[in-house]
Parts: structure tokens; sequence; C-alpha cells
């Protein structure tokens, strides 16, 4: 049976859709509308009970979290290589993904669903305005990332091959638009989005998603 | 050279800690006295500059994350078992294991680190009342997973073995009585960690960070 992969566009489902539109493996892409709240839906809320993209459909299985799609998808296609085969290199792979999950991910929720962590207008808008700026830091991390991969030579953030490091580091940096941060500013890191951006199956995934790498406005 | 592990009593490097504890396997365990701010000291940001535990030192490699360093665990060890063999069961767990790790446990931090989030005492206190309540529902998912686990026989969250989801169930339900969250409510996932707690293992890791399992106050 062919995998399906549940997505909003410009979410971070877009680092499973890359990773599969670049492998060249059958799936089939399933658009759910964020704005039209059909995450809420019970269509969907039967496939994830915790309203999320994305959402991974593997036989009879639904998987969510990155963390856990990317090893399934890593698990099952072993020559694409998503993840590094070597242990040590494989560990620095997780542990960024890891950190860029559950560190630069939520500070960009703070600014963009600020309502997911308080009620009032005035707590919501000092939420968007101090993480926008603890965003821009940790940007500045995934810069130093970007600066030590150009200088090693290294042609993806994870190694070898493009994996999720890169397609997150993308969405990451798209985000920063939205928090008014110009992706322009992060030098090596605007250069690698958008050499990836580049690659064929990554302009697929682009094209379905409907996704301009820089929505900064002055 | 043997493993080093640097943690801080009652925080999530409870999870390596316990894993470790409850293996057998050999290691130096360093103590991190947060507040202190000994995390923030060179002698400390040195091993991880982003000035946090859990770190595990594996010979000359700092790793930090604890996604990353219980699968470096168990590429190291797999007849622990930290995590399943079989693929899907591991899936599973790892999902679990990201969701625990990137949103129960930063919706904890909102209650108990609001500072990080926002300066105002206002939004602070704003932030610490909304998320002890979505804490709380959180919880209850966890205690949904332990009711499957006892009503399916299967001894503990993640299968047949020990693993990190037991560990950070531990975790995250003690934490629940800094957010004045009572754990015996959860009668299911509160007999759960009574019985994990009991491990010769985790005796020695929670005798060594001085746990107490159930800090509640009415």
């Amino acid at each position: 049976m062919a995998l399906k992969l549940y997505f909003a566009p410009g979410a971070c489902s877009f680092v499973p859709h890359a990773l599969l539109e670049n492998s060249g493996q059958p799936f089939e892409a399933v658009l759910v509308k964020l704005h039209k709240g059909e995450q809420k839906q019970p269509a969907f809320t039967a496939v994830n009970p915790r309203a999320q993209v994305p959402v991974l459909v593997d036989g009879e299985q639904a998987i969510t979290q990155i963390l856990a799609i990317v090893q399934h998808l890593d698990a099952k296609f072993p020559d694409q290589q998503f993840l590094p085969r070597q242990q040590l290199a494989r560990t620095r792979v997780l542990e960024t993904l890891a950190w860029m999950n559950n560190t630069v991910h939520p500070t960009f929720t703070h600014v963009f669903m600020p309502y997911k962590f308080a009620e009032s207008p005035q707590a919501q808008a000092e939420l968007k305005a101090f993480n926008a700026k603890v965003y821009a830091g940790l940007l500045a991390e995934i810069e130093a990332m970007a600066q030590k991969a150009a200088a090693a030579g290294q042609p993806f953030l994870g190694g070898d091959h493009f994996g999720p490091l890169d397609a997150y580091a993308l969405t990451l940096l798209r985000w920063g638009g939205y928090a008014k941060i110009d992706p322009t500013g992060y030098t090596a890191l605007w250069a690698h989005v958008q050499k990836i951006a580049g690659l064929p199956g990554l302009q697929r995934a682009m094209a379905r998603e409907r996704l301009e790498l820089n929505v900064y406005q002055p």
C-alpha cells in the first residue's frame, strides 16, 4: 500500500514532504487546510486526535511526530540515507533535529500562535515580541551550522546527503520572515536554503505547497 | 573510557540517569546545581554551550538532547533494549518520546520558568496559570497510556522492557506536583510510577537525586 502524507502548506510537515519528494518514492500527499480548521474536523482527528500535521500513513499505521516519521522512513528506505549510517554522525543529526523540534520550532509557535500559551491580548503581544527576539538568536545558531558545513565543504547540514536538518532549516528560516526577521541576513544559511530549494524534489514539494522562500516584508 | 552523565536533581536528565542505573552499566554521575547557576559557568558551558542538562559524555563526545542520548545508549548497549527492536514498536516509542519532549515538557517549563518566555510579572503569572491547566490535560493523555498498558498486561509504557517513556512519565508526573496537580489523581499512571520507582536501579538514581515521588502540597 502506498504511503500517505498529510501536510499543510509551509508547516513543519515540509520536512517529511521534502524527504519523500527528494527520494522519488511514490506517496500520496493529502492537503490539510489549517486556516479552514480542517485539522479539527472528524475526518482528520480520526487520523490524528492531536489535530496536527504531519501524519504519515503507512498501511494501517498513522504515525505522527517528525522525529518518529523521519526514523520510520529511514528504516523503510535505508538506501536513501535520510539519516547517516555511521553511529556518531547519526547521533549528531538526531541531536540537532531534536533541538530544532523542541526548541526552535516551539519558539516560533509563540510568535505565530501565542493564543496557545496565554489568553489576554497583552500577554499574547508580549509573547510575540519576546520570542521573536529569541527566535532570531536561535536562527543564528543554525547560521553557524551552515557556516561550519560550508567551511568543511560538506554539502548538507547532516553530511553528504540531503536530510531532515536541511528541510527543517529551510522551514525555520522561512518562518523567520513572518517574525519580521530578514532571512538574507543569515548569509550562509540563506545560501544553503536557496541551494537546496533548487533540488528537483524540493521544487516539486514547494510547488505543491505554493511556497515562496522569502516571505519577509520590511 | 567510562560514560559520564551530567544531571540535575529532578530535571529531565532523570531519563538517561534512570536508564543507565537500571542497566547496570558503569558510568560517572556528575551533579550540576541549577539553583546555583552552575550550568552557566564556564566549566559546564565548555561541555554544553546551551547550558542545559542532560549531557552524556562518551569518550571525546559530549552528546545533548534526550532523544539523541537515548538512541546513542540504545545503539551502544543493544542488549538492554532501551528501545524496542521491532520497527513499528520502536517508531511508536519514539513518537511518544518526541511528544513528551516537545510538548509536555515545554508546557511545564512555562509553569516553572515563565521568565524564559515573557518579561512582565503579569504575563508570567498568566503563563503559569494557563499552562498548568494545559499540563493537567497532557498528563491525562499519559494516564490513558498507562491505563492501556495495564489493561493489556504490558509491564512498561514502551513494551516488555523498562525504557525512556517510563522514566519520562515519572519525571513529568512528579513535576505536576509543582504545578499544584495531585499525582494520585492519575490512578493508573500513579500506580505505574510507584511500581517503576521500586526497581533497584531507579531507587539508586532517585537516592542520588534525593527525589521524593510526590511533591504535591494541597
